[in-house]
């Protein structure tokens, strides 16, 4: 089912009639329509999650712990504005004395205007219709139009008719969400005049076609999408001394999690030359079992992106997991150093599937020049005792990483204020977070109001507003 | 004098080895490189006054005040890294009777590393190579690379001498500033691997061609750059009954300020018609002078954006200023609201110097259906009387402008926490400021650690930082 055209006009006209509601929605109101959704996804759980494991076969324990996720992203959300400081108001009260004479100035964000949202395949629901990009946009006041992901059509119809209703029911106006379908609808929505910014979990080709386009408009749009990442993870002689086993539990465990499919997966590790950590984790993955990826295009592209990094001299297949009928079987390959550092193009792709990389090192030497040619990464991992000089490691590993972990490992992420979700490219194309509260700071836009008389000014920038909420007043923070 | 390939290379590897220093610099380090720059500037102002005005015939006056703004933001920039706010300092606590677990979770923002700046023309103190993007930059923890403008050659020079040595006094690593001449150096720069962000000032046309080499790297990066605004001015008619001479004196005094060379120049005025404004401007346009504009090129260009204006069958010239031999007449011209809206692309394009287009409307209709097309700005302006409906006028301004000024002029802009320079496209490429306080975000991205022991995490977030820096912790913002 394709999106005409003629009905992608109709759901844009529409977003651009709710933009102003939403703009200038009070955050009680505001929030009561994120925790609509919330109640209504939380409702519609059992029919949600049996549709969804029909169509990405990721089975209904996960997906029912992914439901309750996207509703306290949805709760989260709803909080942070009620909370109230992503508005960053700010005042600078007027100096008549000064010169020149500084007049009145109040600074608020607000909502950019109707907000695209590209859903990804392995989230089909904390990344899709109702995910964390829908969330935040929401949340800054924006509608959202959603292109549906291909793998789980019928899921993302019932969602949103679903959030739609609770929606509508809960008073927001018409057009405050809708779903688009097909490839040239969602080329078409991030072209659209009427769309001032886009969020995308997807490939790195998908992500990078929608951003060019986006970047390419006659007046360019924000693209926030999140692409690819090999998570690097560097593993210390002392820690495989003093841990190896549970380090090798710990990452057989994160990288076949959800059958390798998580953007976050440990995709490359630097393990020290000659301390038996790769016959550990050889040992676990030849145990260990895969299953069913999320659809025909992934389960088709995994042999092939394993041949690839098979066609370097370097790399070797030290095990693989047990046969499967219907699924992918966890692969542990292994290179050095060297070889990363001369080919990175080659050895650094990330390859979606339960399939991770050892790398050994010999020196420090050796490993901070491979480190060097690691792409920006959502994660970086540093497994490390207390007496090793990390240093140089940790700054290369910064360096490439939103998130940095230690003595933990990569998959889990935390939907919390402190949570960055993002890194240098190809990670993120942008200096934001796709999880988090900070998120909702992708879909807003300040303006400054000079002198405005009091009744004409945002609700949220008035004086008995100021009172109840985070605000800075001639520079000095105030929290009330 | 163009740099050289060689050079460029030679430049930007040093930028990129004082990355880490910069990164990494404490408050009253970095805002003491901050204010030894300012002081720099402050003591040798005469020389580099005697310098900008023999380059853009700016005249003293101006040029001496404009030094002071330089000095000013830098200083400003220094207060905001010592205040710290900007580091969003945000802290989640481990909860490990959370399903799942939840890790320790610390966020900050850092510098990206090597900034490019564009100077521009119309500011050779306050935009240029110790501009606020320079100021915004380093303050952020930044290494700069400052692309000179070529209106002003030997004063780029001067002051990055000036500043460079003030910053090697001061202890500052080599590499911390440095300046780059002409085009295709400016157009490698923006494109080289080592720089993570650029900040520029100019036209639309310039400014286009260097956002699309930054979104066209294998890397895109964030180009911020501040293009092309025509500042929407809308009066009243109760306005012009109850202050239309005062309001034809500032709009005069406005779009003539610095020969119209001001990006927030009022270019396009919507006045009430049949109301008499137009004579009273008329009049006071007669009888003003010009003077000379700042480069042969933007003299050259006055007179054909003019022409392109007129060849427009609606347009009338209402005035022109007094001749002069060396400079540029200030001209006003009308046309009617009908003819705006109907051939916005013709009529609504910015033309560099003291001109202004008054657009006369018959009724809120024809009002709002032109200010419809008016494009993006980094104002937008409001002439109205206590008693006037004013509510889809204001909401059609505020779509369209970054800063809404009330019975005021926006030619001034203040440099505070509260200011917002920067609109929709064109007036600006992003979603930010160029100019106050939260100018620095644009050269932050965020990391998070996650369960680091305290001496490998950055200072800001250890324990005994926070106690005395603004930060949030499970949630709840603090201020010491």
């Amino acid at each position: 089912m394709t999106t005409t055209t003629a009905e992608l006009d109709r759901i844009v006209a529409d977003a651009a009639a709710a933009a102003h509601v939403w703009r200038t929605s009070d955050a009680p109101t505001r929030a009561g329509w994120l925790r609509a959704i919330a109640d209504a996804l939380d409702a519609n759980r059992g029919e949600l999650v049996e549709i969804a494991d029909r169509e990405t076969r990721l089975g209904a324990t996960r997906l029912t712990g992914e439901v309750g996720r996207t509703t306290g992203q949805l709760r989260l959300f709803a909080s942070v504005v009620e909370e109230g400081s992503y508005l960053e108001l700010t005042v600078d009260d007027a100096d008549p004395a000064a010169t020149p004479p500084r007049p009145e100035l109040r600074r608020l964000l607000v909502g950019v205007g109707p907000v695209a949202v590209f859903s990804a395949s392995n989230f089909p629901f904390a990344f899709s219709v109702c995910g964390g990009d829908t969330a935040s946009a929401l949340a800054a006041g924006n509608p959202v139009i959603v292109k549906a992901h291909s793998g789980h059509p019928e899921l993302s119809r019932r969602t949103a008719e679903v959030a739609i209703a609770a929606l509508t029911d809960a008073g927001a106006p018409a057009g405050s969400l809708a779903l688009v379908e097909g490839r040239e609808a969602g080329n078409a929505l991030v072209q659209h005049p009427v769309v001032q910014a886009a969020g995308f979990t997807g490939s790195l080709s998908g992500g990078r076609a929608l951003f060019d386009l986006a970047s390419g408009r006659p007046d360019p749009i924000p693209f926030y999408g999140e692409l690819g990442s090999v998570n690097p993870v560097v593993i210390t002689p002392a820690a495989v001394v003093a841990r190896g086993d549970a380090l090798a539990d710990g990452l057989v465990g994160s990288f076949t999690l959800g059958v390798g499919q998580f953007c976050t997966k440990p995709g490359v590790v630097f393990v020290p030359d000659g301390a038996g950590f790769e016959d550990a984790v050889a040992t676990r993955v030849a145990a260990a079992s895969g299953g069913p990826l999320l659809t025909d295009r992934i389960t088709d592209a995994f042999p092939g992106g394993i041949e690839t990094l098979l066609g370097d001299p370097s790399v070797q297949v030290a095990a693989h997991g047990a046969e499967t009928h219907d699924g992918a079987r966890p692969v542990v390959l292994t290179t050095d150093a060297e070889a990363v550092a001369a080919r990175p193009e080659v050895l650094l792709e990330e390859v979606f599937g339960p399939v991770t990389l050892l790398v050994r090192y010999g020196s420090d030497a050796d490993l901070h020049a491979a480190l060097a040619a690691v792409p920006g990464s959502l994660t970086a991992t540093l497994h490390a005792e207390e007496g090793d000089a990390v240093d140089e490691t940790l700054e290369l590993l910064q360096a490439r990483a939103g998130r940095v972990l230690f003595a933990g490992w990569p998959t889990g992420v935390a939907v919390t204020w402190s949570q960055q979700h993002g890194g240098p490219w190809p990670a993120t194309t942008s200096l934001h977070t796709s999880v988090g509260a900070s998120a909702i700071r992708r879909f807003l836009r300040p303006v400054t109001f000079q002198d405005a008389p009091a009744h004409l000014l945002p609700a949220p920038l008035r004086d008995e507003s100021l009172a109840s909420l985070p605000h800075r007043r001639n520079g000095t923070l105030r929290v009330p």
